[in-house]
């Protein structure tokens, strides 16, 4: 009883939020996804495949690019990087889309935004086949995800979803705010957090969501985000958010990455979330690395598989 | 100076709202549209086409499509009602559509909802071709709406919108709230509001969104709406928007539409506000009916107009 009372005195402050650890559930999902298509090649199948077509030099990119690689590996995705120079004319790049899209032994298409800006980037976006479009940018796909359709759901934004779902946050009638509104990763999410979970696409969270943006006064996302159950920042402004900011207890998930550099030249990349001190407030958050990241490319895998499956109508999973 | 003081003293709750008279602006918005039609018809071009295909014996489906057909005489708009039993097939329906898609003297087309249950509304949906879907129901231009791309926008949100524009309601940055999540109303009316105005569509309104639904406790709708300084509401729940929800001054537009019967055996429409009570405390109000609805139908010969234009890649309008 003691020790229970002393439990109760010290109060939510000087509990520690439960960190939603990106990097072990990404794990545990790409072990999922392992079996998955190991079964789906035992049955007879090729290996599922992926093409990400890379263009130019940013190091980011080819970072980003990288990881979706080894990932593909671990889980047994076939998967090739096509890396072409930043001069490549949209006709040229809209031809080795085309390609991908007419063969065959090709499952997944993506191409890693940004693309130089000589290049229409929405166009290129439609160029993909809807069916093998893993990153759902897809103007159709879009359209599906909107009107609650099973659809390839960019990764970013199931990841999201995913870890809601697998630390069983509640989320119906609760109160949610999106910060941002990115057509690519915030606007998707703010979608599936407030519809209805009986539509076919199964991923609706039934959430009240407000959504904030960067015309969203100061005091009036301060009073949004005190009220919300559940918060899900992706602006990319590091210490956005701050504790005084978050109700005792609510879910922070932080799909913010920047990169900063400190007093003494050494850069490291952070979330939009005051880590330190919200930790000490929130009920669950994740971290920046290790968190959101992790999970996005796992689902990349999970959608690339997806397309493998209904390419031959089949499906190992619900 | 008195007088002044006099006023002040009131206070807000004897300040009537202004009413957003949908029908003059209507009146206003048909009469612009019939000069722009007359216009165009005098470079040589033919009148804009529109085919409502009825299925079935709804009367109020019969009165919505005569109301459109009104309208499309008016502002000069060539409209056909084609009147289908309630027993017609999901086959013999999409061959009805296919054909005036193929039709080069057809615009829009219509097909009035909801169909017969024997019927797949999605896949009629989207069957119309999406550039002579003048409802905005097609999957590919929901995923150009969400996308803020140039599109034909569903009517009855294109008109709380242009409702908004008109009035000059002042948006960037202001608390909206949209209560319901209907992919044919609520769900467009949630993306504009939210949206960045600088981008292609220049439909956003860059307000701070709030979504509420079935699943938002009544206590945190209360709470929202009293923050809000617009409310768009579309659930038909009559009487659901009382005076103590609503912040002096703020603007609300109600798309609910309900018939109600009295005592008497008499019937009504009547919309989510309760009107008499709000109209003494919001800056703002449409009326139903007389609100909504009839601009709406204006939107309509709005699309009508726009497809007409670029069928043959030509534009009056901005």
């Amino acid at each position: 009883m003691r020790s229970h009372a002393f439990i109760d005195s010290l109060g939510s402050a000087s509990m520690m939020a439960q960190i939603i650890d990106g990097k072990a559930l990404a794990l545990e999902m790409k072990n999922e996804l392992k079996t998955q298509i190991d079964a789906w090649v035992k049955l007879g199948h090729r290996a599922p495949t992926l093409r990400c077509i890379l263009v130019g030099d940013d190091p980011a990119s080819h970072t980003y690019v990288n990881n979706k690689i080894q990932a593909a590996i671990y889980v047994g995705i076939d998967a090739q990087t096509i890396k072409r120079s930043k001069d490549i004319s949209e006709e040229q790049l809209l031809a080795e889309i085309e390609q991908l899209n007419a063969d065959a032994n090709v499952d997944g298409i993506l191409v890693q935004l940004p693309v130089p800006e000589t290049i229409n980037e929405r166009k290129i976006c439609n160029a993909v086949a809807p069916e093998k479009d893993v990153d759902g940018f897809h103007v159709s796909n879009v359209g599906k995800l909107c009107l609650d359709m099973p659809t390839l759901v960019p990764a970013t934004s199931l990841a999201v979803i995913q870890m809601l779902k697998r630390y069983n946050i509640d989320t119906l009638g609760r109160n949610a705010v999106v910060i941002g509104r990115s057509k690519n990763v915030a606007m998707p999410i703010a979608m599936m957090l407030h519809t209805d979970k009986r539509h076919d696409s199964g991923l609706g969270m039934d959430a009240t969501v407000t959504i904030c943006h960067r015309y969203t006064p100061k005091d009036q996302l301060e009073f949004y985000c005190r009220h919300a159950d559940i918060i899900v920042t992706a602006t990319g402004i590091p210490k956005l958010i701050k504790a005084d900011m978050v109700k005792p207890g609510a879910t922070i998930i932080d799909v913010g990455i920047t990169k900063v550099t400190d007093e003494n030249g050494k850069s490291r990349l952070v979330g939009d979330v005051d880590f330190d001190e919200v930790s000490k407030i929130a009920g669950a958050l994740t971290p920046v690395p290790g968190g959101v990241g992790p999970v996005t490319v796992t689902m990349l895998m999970h959608n690339t598989f997806q397309v493998a499956q209904s390419r031959v109508g089949k499906s190992l999973t619900a």
